[in-house]
Parts: C-alpha cells; structure tokens; sequence
C-alpha cells in the first residue's frame, strides 16, 4: 500500500530528518507535500532526486493526505488538528500538543505499536528523552517490572531545533577567540557550560521536560504508578542524547541479565566493553537508528539485587523524533 | 603562628591554583619552597610579587618544612610520604593514594574538620566530586539522616590537569574548523562529546571514579553503610563539575527545609531561582570558593516526602581540590 503524505515544518532540523529517513527506508508513498510557515513558501527541497516547492501550510493542505508527519511546534499541531482530521488524514505529531490527551496514542514503536490502532486523527511521538530511555527499559521491565527510575539527563543542542546547534558551533568559536558569547536560542550560555533544561517549570520546581518524562513513561507503559524522578539537563553536545539511569526491579536482576536481555532487544545495540572502557558516546549515536547501551552495572545501593545502573545515548533528531514518527507512520500504511 | 610549606607539583592546574589561593587567603608562612619534577628545574614562579625558583622534588627536599601540600600524583606522593613524614612536616595529599588508608585522616573542613588531630603525617584531600557532593550534603544529613544517594556527575576537563582543558580547547577549535579531532590527554574525543569516566574499572563494572564517591562518602561521613550509586561522566566543560543528586532521607524533608538548611551552611551558594529557572551553572562556579546548590525539589517518587532533588556546581581545581587543601592546612597552622 502506497500513501499520500505531508511533512509540516519540513525546513527544521527534525523535518529535514524525515526527509532522510523516508528516503532511507524507502518509505511506500505516492506523494509528498512539502509544508512550512509562510516564511519558507517557495523554497525549494530536493527528496529521492526530485525538486518539491515548500507551501504555506493552511487548512486545505491536508486535501488527499493520508498521513500528516508534524513538527511545526505545538501551537501549529493544535491549530491544523482539526483540518488534518477533517480532511481523513492521520497526524503523527513531534509536539507534546497532544502527547497527555487521552484520546491520542502516544506511541514508541518498539513499545506500545498496539496502541496506535486507538487512534482518532492524531498520533503522538513522544518526547525525545523518554523514547530513548523507554526503547531500553522496555525489554527489562517486560521481564522484570520496574518499580522505580531516577534519570539524569545530558541533553543535546538539536532538542531546541537548528538555531540552537548554530548557537553551540558559534558560542565556542566566540569563546575561543576571547569573544563574549551572545545567548540568543539559548537563554544561558552553551559552550564549554552546561545548565538546567530551560524549558518551564511547573509548581512542584520540576520543568516541563523532567514531567514529560515521568508522565509519557506512566502513559506508554500503561503503568499509572511508575515512580520516577528526573533531572533533565542540556549540554554542549550537538545533537544525540545521553541518560543515566538508575532502576529499582521488583525481584532480583543481575548486570549479565540485564546484558542479555537488550542484546535480542529491538532498537538497542549494547556497547558495554568493561576491559577497554568503553561504553556509548553522543558521536557514537549520531546518525544512527539505535539507542546505544552501555556501563550496565549492579546497583549495589539497592538490597536483594534489585538495582542497575544504565549509561544510554540515542540520536535526539532521529530516534528522539523523526524516525519513531516514521515508525509509528510505516505502521500505519 | 606561620610556617614553612612545600608545593609539590607547583606547575600543575592544582599547584597553580594553590599559589593563588594561599596568596588570596593571605595564608600565614615564613618560606615556600616551590617542588616539581626534574623536567621543571630552574623554572621561575612569581609569588606575593616575589620571584622563586622551581626545584626538583627529592628526599632532602623537606628538611625544615612544615606542611607540604601535594598535587603531583598518586605516585609522587608514595614515593615521598616518608621523607615528608620523617623531616616531621605534614603532608596534604591531594592524591587518592592515601585516601583510604585507616591511619590516614579523610577531610572535608565543612564537614569532618576534627578528624585532622587524628593525622599520623599524612592527611588526604578527597576526590573532587567527592567533595563538591558533600559539602552541601552533610548539613542536610546531620538534620535527617540520608539513607541513600544516587549521584550523576558532569565533569570538567580540568579534572585530568591542564593538558585536558587545552585538548578541550584545541579540539574545539579542530572540529568547528573541520578537521580532526586529536586525542592524547583523554582517550576519547571530549569536545562537543562526553563519556563515562575514564579511571580504571573496577570488577563490579564501576570505574575508580564512581567507587571513590561511595567509599570516601563513607569514610568521611563515618557512616559505613550509607547506600551509594554514583554514575561519573567526563562533559566538555573547562573547570566547574555539576552533579545531580537525589537524596533519600530516613525522616520527611521538604524542599523548603532543604533550602533553609542550604542558607547558613558553610561553603554553600543557594541558587534556586524558579521564577526565572535560574539554578547553578558551571560557569558561575567557576573561579568560585563555594558549592553552588539550586533547582531543589522534593522527589515525588519516594514515598512520605522523604526525597530530595538537588543540582550542585563546584569549582573542580578550587574546592574540588586546591582550596579543600589550603583550608586543612589553615586548621593544621
């Protein structure tokens, strides 16, 4: 089967990945649109040798689509949802628009595919951090429930879009040549530092982006007790993010089962090589489709064997976004 | 009461920042004697705008010293404990050599400053994460007893000595200009990277790093059966390490009380701004005496309100090694 698609907010860093990503995997479509804000209108795209003209996304855009790839930003998915449903089309969003609302799907493959058939219009992608945590943790709590996560996240520049990884590369020029940093994507300075993710805080002194992780977990896990707490935290890292993770099981886990079990799980590759010391890398993961595995160890703070500590990084742009979209898309056509 | 003192390893990023914190201090001596290895011989240091003359370490080399502070490696300190200690000087080792040595006291000022009485010769500065940890943790732990520690660490390059942060540097520069990345002071790539700690790993699949922080944390709190995981990361940042920290505590805490305790402790910044999510970043440690604590939340995950989130800044070559140093010696004078 053959699919008419749409890709809103093409000319970002994360739409420029979809692009990669359908060609790459050779994605059975029958049409593209390319979609952007009027300021791209115009603009021309190369896809699969052939030129596209990007358009101005309105309303009628979504005219004969059957499956609408979005990351324009939340505020554009809640303003086209209604069009995208209207015109029988499926939205499969980057945007945490929808990613809470009961009524929508919010779907890692590797995870949860069972859950898009709920579908009514929208599919969410989940937020970057926690699709490369859960890719990991799935297989183990599938074997051995977890009972309790702590994250600490080390987040790269992609996860602010484009803008933010030019800001890296031209802070550290700038700090290099003993130039003052400006701070324009970012509200701190990036290069060579390091700070609190800048995203909003909630009441309880969390921000937005250590919630998401704690409440899309609950969500794709179907697990509403799950206890997690996170610190999210951006560094100066182009564009794969790394995690540590702390998991307390229900019963007794050793760091070889741990091993064994990700080494058959889909979309991990295990990086674990204690005699050389070596263990995944942001460079590692860059461009690639996997979430890297690595620095598995007993947690010997937690009693009976029930903890292990986890080193992870994945592709924020790829896995963290475009291609679990994608994945989510090749599921439904 | 003023005394004679030897640096040993005076060229190094820690000599260094031990010349500039005795002279800031105003640091009570009658004679510095200016040690290094055979390499730096003859070399010419500027000191309290008086010239002084590098000389190579050696057995005779402490004859009438007081307190000789040490940073010239675990190696060095070995091989000259003994004519420190029979030319009846104290040694402040900032090497881990003597660290867990029974005999050997363990010392945080803000934290086990009475353990100093105790010293046979020889009194350790701790590893510098170690440190940064601890200095805020301890008041919190003498108000409510911490159970169990889960610690991620985001390193300096400072902490691998001048050479790391000028690979960081010149690495930078070779990336942002497209050539190569050269690694000699790490094993890995460190600009626009990072990677688990590169210490030796243990047979529990820990590095050296990791195992520092649970048992220096023990020795120095005099709890031996604290529960500690420690996960230590090496992050393109010039000299500052950040740690996210999540406490469990015996008793309920708020983050409130956490906040307060932090106010009147000693060698200890609150920075906890949520209105503005502005919490401690490495370069506002930078350079800085005190341990820089923000973004403190109760971690939801723990039942009864009994844990804690805390991120802490701290300037690796200052408190994290320097500075801890000179402060034990202020007590020995």
């Amino acid at each position: 089967m053959s699919c008419n698609i749409a890709i809103a907010g093409v000319t970002g860093a994360v739409g420029q990945e979809f692009l990669r990503i359908l060609e790459e995997r050779d994605f059975p479509f029958s049409s593209v649109k390319m979609l952007a804000s009027a300021r791209s209108h115009g603009k021309k795209l190369t896809f699969k040798g052939r030129e596209y003209t990007v358009e101005e996304m309105t309303d009628k855009s979504f005219d004969g689509v059957d499956i609408a790839l979005f990351s324009a930003g939340g505020s554009r998915s809640r303003e086209f949802a209604d069009a995208v449903k209207k015109a029988g089309a499926v939205m499969v969003d980057n945007s945490s628009a929808f990613r809470m609302d009961p009524d929508t799907p919010l779907v890692v493959p590797e995870v949860n595919p069972e859950a898009i058939k709920d579908h009514k219009g929208i599919i969410a992608n989940p937020n970057c951090s926690t699709i490369i945590a859960l890719v990991p943790i799935w297989p183990l709590h599938n074997a051995n429930p977890v009972k309790r996560m702590v994250v600490s996240t080390y987040q790269a520049a992609s996860g602010a879009g484009q803008a933010a990884m030019d800001e890296l590369a031209l802070q550290s020029k700038d700090i290099l040549a003993g130039r003052e940093a400006r701070c324009e994507a970012f509200p701190y300075q990036i290069a060579f530092n390091l700070f609190c993710h800048n995203s909003d805080l909630k009441p309880n002194g969390y921000n937005e982006e250590e919630m998401k992780m704690v409440n899309e977990t609950r969500k794709i896990f179907s697990c509403p007790d799950i206890a997690i707490t996170c610190t999210c935290v951006r560094v100066p890292v182009m564009r794969a993010h790394s995690e540590s993770i702390n998991l307390e099981f229900d019963s007794p886990i050793t760091a070889d089962e741990v091993r064994e079990l990700l080494s058959t799980a889909p979309g991990v590759t295990v990086l674990d090589d204690r005699e050389n010391n070596r263990f995944p890398m942001p460079i590692d993961a860059d461009g690639k489709d996997d979430v890297y595995v690595g620095h598995i160890r007993q947690d010997e703070s937690i009693p009976d064997n029930r903890g292990i500590n986890l080193w992870v990084c994945g592709d924020q742009i790829r896995k963290g976004a475009a291609l679990n979209a994608v994945q989510i898309a090749e599921r439904l056509v």
